[in-house]
């Protein structure tokens, strides 16, 4: 067993210049109030990863141009596409519009397990919150679910960058598999 | 829908006291060579929610104790076993020899995807390594197989600490649902 060299993984990777062509998976990330731009970074980063639709920012989650995120970001700035908005409140009404459902990261008083989406969730918007206080509850009111990720351990919480790799590269196997026995 | 209080949290998470003598997850995680603080630190608070086995942390990796890794790690330092081997060789010997499958987390000639981890592959002891050169193929030799997260994308990998949260829950949640369908 041997590493695959960088002109070997280039070869099996998406071109750069047919990310615009292509069908991105129906999953967009929300960030709400995520005040790291290292974190803001690394998720753009996940979001190409995953061939995510879509990075929707809002409130005061920075967004580029910032050197620090494109520094975290390794280039995917360029390859996701995004858009910022000041209102969380009307990015998710938008993003309904657009014909999302929207599901909250977050532990609630009625939160599926964060493996239990279904056909019926698709196209989804998953939205993840602050770093210390989560998604506010008038934000949770508007959306049409919420999803958690099992904690087994002492502490309440995931870091947010990873807490969004992990749902989300979650919801690209589910969204695949449904493809997958529709075919 | 509203989210939960740290209060009502509090009271369905694991009691610090406890976890010393609960049953692990039988899955360890080690960083070979990982550069950043903040990755480490993020990994520990990961390994701590994932209820894991173990982090082993090898080479350049820093280990505690470091201000930097405890404010990333949010408490986990205190949660978590560790252990810190000088050579990475050393520890994946000693790994081997306490029962522990090795796998590494790496895109090579020979990686299955992460989610066909299957009985056989318990207890076991994945390999993450550094941020910009993964892991050596000297270490890879040693390595009983290799497993890797599907890129989709332009870009060639993610965070570490983003792919480390990936595969330890998709480990984990493969381990669960091995336990119940033989309970």
């Amino acid at each position: 067993m041997r590493k695959l060299l960088n002109a070997e993984i280039k070869k099996i990777r998406l071109n750069p210049e047919k990310t615009k062509e292509i069908t991105r998976n129906p999953i967009t990330l929300m960030l709400d109030n995520v005040r790291s731009l290292y974190n803001v970074g690394s998720i753009f980063r996940t979001c190409d990863a995953a061939l995510a639709k879509e990075l929707i920012l809002t409130g005061f989650t920075p967004y580029p141009p910032r050197a620090e995120i494109e520094k975290t970001a390794l280039g995917a700035v360029e390859t996701v596409p995004w858009r910022y908005f000041k209102s969380t409140a009307e990015a998710v009404e938008k993003l309904k519009n657009e014909g999302n459902k929207i599901i909250a990261v977050e532990i609630t008083d009625d939160s599926r397990k964060y493996d239990d989406l279904t056909f019926d969730d698709f196209p989804l918007c998953l939205i993840l919150g602050n770093e210390l206080t989560g998604i506010d509850n008038d934000i949770l009111s508007l959306c049409d679910s919420a999803i958690e990720i099992p904690m087994y351990g002492v502490k309440h919480s995931l870091n947010v960058s990873v807490a969004a790799g992990i749902v989300l590269f979650e919801a690209v196997k589910i969204w695949k598999s449904i493809k997958n026995s529709n075919t």
